[in-house]
């Protein structure tokens, strides 16, 4: 298996460029001054679709074969990727067959089908959901792209980081968030091949925290349940992108639901950025070690915005 | 009496430009498609002091001469302004005195000593603030920096605009809220010297709208009550800035409150922007008169981001 180039993620770049937002990095005074270090936030909450999944679902639609083009894609998802991949489809002008769970939110819904996605019902199960997918595939010769667990993806999301040492080459950490992981392992190989003095740590939820317990015991180790309010972050670490985690990631760092809340308000009242709380975890999870960090530049990726106004936790 | 001219404003920008953000501009495919024209977003809510008023209070102050910097500056305010002379002081290594109503919220009270001002209380009435501001003046020899009323603020309000066409040349139409009229005047005297073909329309909050008669009267007719979500635009247009108005405003439109919760929550959902109902407004009295700008180019500046939270209309 090879995994991304930084050739392959420049590529990509310029793939996804004409279909995605360069997102800005934005600074806030009052909160390096909470934190006692440099912070720089790459507003990917204000990506397409409102996520950095935008990315990752554009490379892999756009690297596909006109062969399988004409067939479209498919996936199971509840969350961002399932409204990313819709999306992606739609700007290449291809079907994208959305397998998701009939007691998903209507509002996920309707941004898959208002991206054109055809959503198809399965029971709430997550057996359900990947043999309603396997239907699915086998009917329409759809190719399946999975949320992280996926080469394609992986390099997509890497462009993230291509874009903040871009614009600030001097950081001395580089900070994401993990569930699946496509995004911090991502975000690990383009910072390697940048600058590989720059450390790469990840916020994750303490109520969903399997790859800080799999990088302790060198092996996936999934989460048995979840209790958090980062939903995007309940997943657990898949093979590719933990492979990659195992050898460029110099820690994951834990937060709790009060300390993610603490970091959305931060967010939110300083910043007057809207995130939704998985985008507060690394701001979190810095907040919490703020000896490790004392002094330094930091790069934050914000990963996403789609939160539900009415149930904002302040 | 002379207006700012566009090497003032030039001047202007420079001289405040070490102490305030560049603001981004920001779009969305979303909010165009709604709107029927494509938008151009300033987001002075990212500001310093989360609002425009950091820019004239920071001019204000810098062209202070030594001997008026020795004594300081005062103003009564409840409001951004208060904040963002408190900070322009505090940057300056001067005094601030703010007269502030003794029933003032507790968090703009914090912001204001936050930087360092020195709060001097009154009774909540307009006679009180104004014989308390005139014994703080007399008594400490310092300058009274008024909200919008005074050149300085108009020319350090009208850099906004500047950035916003530096950025985006090809305007059809500027649109700013208006309460006191600063920002308003300012945004208008850099489009007339920039591009006199490009007008400038002001939104205002239905429940405030002496700026709307005053335009039709031709003659200033100030609020005698108000009642609006829109807190920072509850003031009545102010003599300098109606002055410009009258002659380089091409219309004020009106927006209800629902129609400003309704632009509030656009910017959050689809843009991930937190505003203030006030930033808000512009966007609202647009989406009230859409055949108007069916296919413009439409720059808009949001004026601010000081929302409390916890009382967020959705």
């Amino acid at each position: 298996m090879t995994f991304p180039t930084l050739s392959d993620i420049r590529a990509a770049h310029a793939r996804i460029q004409p279909f995605v937002h360069r997102t800005p990095v934005l600074t806030s005074s009052a909160i390096n001054e909470i934190a006692g270090c440099e912070l720089f936030f790459k507003c990917e909450n204000f990506q397409k679709v409102g996520a950095f999944k935008a990315r990752g679902a554009a490379n892999a639609v756009l690297k596909l074969s006109p062969e399988q083009k004409a067939k479209g894609v498919a996936t199971h998802s509840s969350g961002n990727h399932a409204a990313a991949l819709a999306r992606a489809a739609s700007v290449a002008g291809i079907p994208a067959y959305i397998v998701m769970p009939s007691n998903a939110p209507e509002i996920k819904k309707k941004a898959v089908s208002g991206y054109g996605g055809e959503i198809v019902e399965c029971e709430p199960t997550l057996k359900a959901r990947e043999s309603t997918l396997e239907d699915v595939v086998e009917k329409t010769g759809a190719t399946f792209i999975p949320p992280f667990d996926y080469l394609d993806v992986i390099e997509g999301q890497a462009t993230c980081a291509l874009e903040l040492l871009e614009e600030q080459p001097n950081l001395d950490i580089v900070m994401a968030p993990v569930g699946g992981g496509g995004l911090l392992a991502g975000t690990a190989l383009t910072v390697h091949y940048l600058n590989p003095s720059i450390q790469v740590i990840a916020g994750e939820p303490s109520g969903a925290d399997d790859a800080f317990r799999s990088m302790q015991a060198g092996a996936i180790l999934p989460n048995e349940k979840t209790q958090t309010i980062a939903d995007g972050l309940l997943t657990s670490v898949g093979k590719l992108p933990f492979a990659v985690i195992q050898q460029h990631v110099e820690a994951i760092l834990l937060a709790t639901d009060p300390q993610i809340v603490e970091a959305m308000r931060l967010l939110y009242e300083r910043m007057k950025l809207v995130v939704e709380p998985s985008g507060a975890v690394p701001l979190a999870a810095l907040m919490a070690n703020k000896e490790r960090f004392a002094g330094k530049r930091v790069g934050i990726i914000l990963s996403g915005g789609n939160v539900d106004l009415g149930k904002l936790p302040f």
